[in-house]
């Protein structure tokens, strides 16, 4: 083992996706290198690929063989894709958790959530101050994204300074928080040269400038000023500014405004905790909200996406704590909808549709903005902090490779890194040194599960082929007792020739056993094979379907 | 029963959802009305509500009933959302069909696909041509739309003229086929005032007029003549005009055109048969194209969509008839994509992207235009044929609404009329006459259910909660012989003590059995019901799911 330090980049989520955010920096000697970590995210189910699923989280096994190389966790921002599995892989992991204030504060309730001690999530300031982890120096430089208090890293090594993006766009006035700072960015790369970016490649395909949260003032004040009856407003909870944009409307429109979501209200709380929030308007409980006339209301509720159990799914379905749409009301989506999420959204838009209500989605722009930095803006950052390499991440592979064209045009050094690709950027350009075994693991239910586990598989092929049980009962002769007895779940009940599909299935069995000699009734695994061949068969004869077979034979013993 | 005759509208698909169109239209005395109906169309399934569902058509019961009474089918034109189901639906009906040349030769292809006999449909001319089908006359108007040969229907009625748009755009220049003729359509409304008209909705939240189909023929040019490997574009089979437009831009860059896909070969066969489609370029057979340079060749391909199986998914996974992609090709998208089917084109773009191939979306209408009027062009419509009744069809709920809004702005008489509800048009204004029990037909697997048989509600369970089978002996003493057994498919294996579930199960199961008295094991819906709570209290707690369940209890008998 060679006695050359090396230092490498290792994104374990979030390069090649949207969402999952976890990267690995290290430091040292060839696998010896002092490790740190960068995010610990989620992302999230669908009814397609993980029907059940509850969450999506990368597998730590890597991380969980290097233990006693890991320094520290730093979290970039509180989003659920970037601090999401912190409670569910801290347990795997147990080391030191750095944060800024409100990050941290959402962190501890996560911790507190699964009965976790929260005092191992230490609260950093911004730059200037440093965070020392092994060979490492980290310091947060506030940057503007849709959440508050989001931070690049600033990370120095003995091989230069990195700069891990985070998730951020330019905006100077961002309602709340902090705005960019122009000049704090170049004192970046004035106080040491940018050895690398590893860069945000979220909005890459816009190609406008990106636009201030603030821009959203005026036509939502608009908007419901000139509203009749109740007005419903949901966007994500995460997004204090757009809350506050949303309230300061509301008041100035005379209504009273009403949070409804437990994400709602724990967003405001822990912005006002960590003194991020000041000046949100007095809210009224759902209670409370029930006396007030509705055009003197408006609601602010979770479940922009669609989620069936959040309060915009909840209200489209009918009532919710008491409240109800009615013709005439306004239901204001201020959020886009994430690709994957349309039906589920539109859903609930024809639900309110049904209800007379007018339905108002983001008009292109006018009801919302995006927290990440679109194509110029991008180039501004590269242009500022001048890396000698350039690492795309927090994308799709599409998102990664235009990227990265964009850093080729440019004459920076690149590469397209995505999950499990280890990286070593101790030079001036970047070298795969390494792939490593990446998956995702699930929380299914209570328990967490690998993706390869082959539970959701099945699941999947229930799903599109359905259920046969077949139920055996053999004598210690090894004779059939009885006739085979089978059960269908998920399959049509009658088949092409107009029998009970469970009838013709144990009809064919019926005859095969009869005909089996002992050599194949004896042998579990030939007598499972054949039962198996020969339901599937019929099924598919009967209703074209190729289902899931589970086979009982029950042995009679003498015993 | 009242001898006054009424004339009626009733959409039993496509009304209130975008697909599945068919709608039936009356004339007579209350319930004697001579019927007709308009589309035989299906909607696709998706796997969060309709996993291993094939096919979604409308519940054809009410006509089934009234069979007597149904004087023609006429087929607007030849999208699946309107003809897809004439295979499956037509011999439960088993009545003339009437369509223009090309419509009734993709409906002829699609009844013997299924042996049924072709002869059925009758080609009928463009208006003036008439059909008359009881108390009914009917005309094709021909108008643009993404197909050849779309039709509107001039309905006369004794009640008086109804105009039922089909789908439509107006388009002068389509490239293929006619174009939108103003005076034919001014024609229309000026030898008979019209009663009613029903309205495509589609593109209603549109605010721009539409563009011509002709529009694409340059940036289409331009992109192909630049690119260096091989060029794939996909875009929807039947849109014969764009077909035209890239075989031409090909032609125009030197590369020989190859379909791929059976719809593409299909649709331009049957485009040229009928007369549609003259000049489209020579095309090479797949095997030929594969001694053709890169440079030199473009495949126009179909799975525009990302379904699983078209070409363009599987040249996204690696061959296809021996064609592959490579670093350098283009891969263009000339379609849009239909909300819901976001996650599976991404999934391709981003293959694409991973094998150095540039993919060019639709640029925000650069490489795409829609084949529904926008909004400004219903409008010029609705002005064209003056209705006195206007009833938006072809949309969600939340385009119906939109549309009647459009309307009722303008003093027409309107109604937003969904699925299964009877309409009354005999006077000036829309009456609902009476609600209808409609549904939805499965094709699954090979067979016909019923959307609320639930087939589809067990599979989605089993997607979400997994599936556990529990089997029980008794003995003639109805004692158990031997312990319960669990097998466990779509769970986790392990549950939360780090027991394996399956045991967790069958060890309370055991317990419980033993307790049981002779009340509880003698009757059968009473054990069932005991074992299957147990069984979920069990996976509840040891890994956070309530499974399904199938119970065997076998009872040996003596004989």
């Amino acid at each position: 083992m060679s006695g050359k330090n090396r230092l490498i980049y290792l994104p374990l989520g979030g390069a090649g996706e949207i969402g999952m955010n976890t990267y690995v920096y290290g430091y040292g000697p060839e696998d010896q290198e002092r490790l740190i970590v960068v995010d610990l995210g989620v992302t999230f189910p669908d009814m397609s690929s993980t029907p059940g699923v509850d969450l999506i989280m990368p597998d730590m096994k890597w991380l969980e063989q290097r233990l006693d190389r890991i320094e520290a966790i730093f979290i970039t921002h509180a989003h659920e894709d970037h601090i999401g599995a912190l409670g569910h892989l801290w347990p795997k992991l147990k080391k030191k958790v750095y944060a800024r204030k409100f990050t941290a504060t959402i962190g501890r309730l996560k911790l507190e959530e699964y009965g976790l001690p929260n005092d191992v999530i230490t609260t950093v300031g911004a730059r200037p101050e440093v965070v020392e982890a092994g060979p490492f120096k980290v310091q947060f430089l506030p940057i503007s994204h849709s959440i508050p208090e989001c931070s690049m890293l600033i990370i120095d090594t003995p091989a230069g300074r990195v700069v891990h993006s985070g998730d951020f766009k330019l905006d100077a006035t961002p309602v709340v928080g902090e705005g960019f700072d122009e000049a704090a960015m170049r004192a970046v790369a004035a106080e040491a040269p940018v050895k690398a970016l590893m860069c945000d490649s979220t909005n890459v395909f816009s190609t406008h400038a990106g636009r201030s949260e603030s821009t959203l003032k005026d036509p939502i004040a608009e908007l419901i000023k000139n509203a009749k009856g109740m007005v419903v407003a949901t966007t994500f909870a995460s997004n204090v500014a757009r809350l506050q944009t949303l309230a300061e409307a509301a008041r100035a429109a005379d209504r009273s405004v009403c949070l409804l979501g437990r994400a709602m209200k724990r967003m405001v709380t822990a912005s006002e905790q960590s003194g991020v929030l000041k000046n949100f308007p007095r809210t009224v409980s759902p209670e409370e909200a029930l006396d007030i006339p509705r055009g003197n209301l408006m609601l602010i509720v979770t479940g922009s996406q669609g989620e069936r159990r959040a309060a915009s799914a909840q209200l489209s379905r009918g009532k919710y704590l008491g409240h109800e749409m009615k013709e005439g009301d306004l239901f204001l989506f201020s959020s886009k909808t994430i690709p994957g999420n349309e039906r589920e959204v539109l859903r609930i838009y024809n639900a309110f549709s049904e209800m007379g209500v007018d339905v108002q989605d983001d008009a292109n722009g006018l009801y919302h903005v995006s927290g990440h930095a679109n194509r110029p803006d991008l180039e501004t950052v590269h242009n500022i902090l001048k890396p000698a390499i350039l690492i795309p991440m927090h994308g799709e592979h599409r998102h990664l490779r235009e990227h990265a064209k964009i850093a080729a045009a440019k004459g920076i050094a690149t590469e397209i890194v995505t999950n499990g690709m280890m990286i070593d950027i101790t030079g001036n350009t970047p070298e795969v040194a390494e792939y490593i075994e990446t998956g995702r693991t699930y929380l299914d239910g209570s328990v967490l599960i690998g993706a390869m586990d082959g539970v959701v598989r099945d699941r999947i092929r229930m799903a599109l082929g359905g259920h046969a049980l077949v139920t055996i009962i053999l004598d210690e002769a090894d004779e059939a007792l009885g006739d085979p007895w089978v059960e269908t779940m998920g399959l049509p009940e009658i088949g092409k020739h107009g029998k009970p599909l469970a009838e013709a299935i144990e009809a064919e069995l019926g005859a095969f056993i009869a005909k089996a000699g002992a050599r194949i009734l004896r042998d579990d695994d030939k007598l499972d094979e054949a039962i198996r061949r020969v339901t599937r068969q019929v099924a598919m004869e009967e209703v074209g379907k190729k289902p899931e077979v589970t086979i009982v034979v029950s042995r009679l013993t003498d015993s």
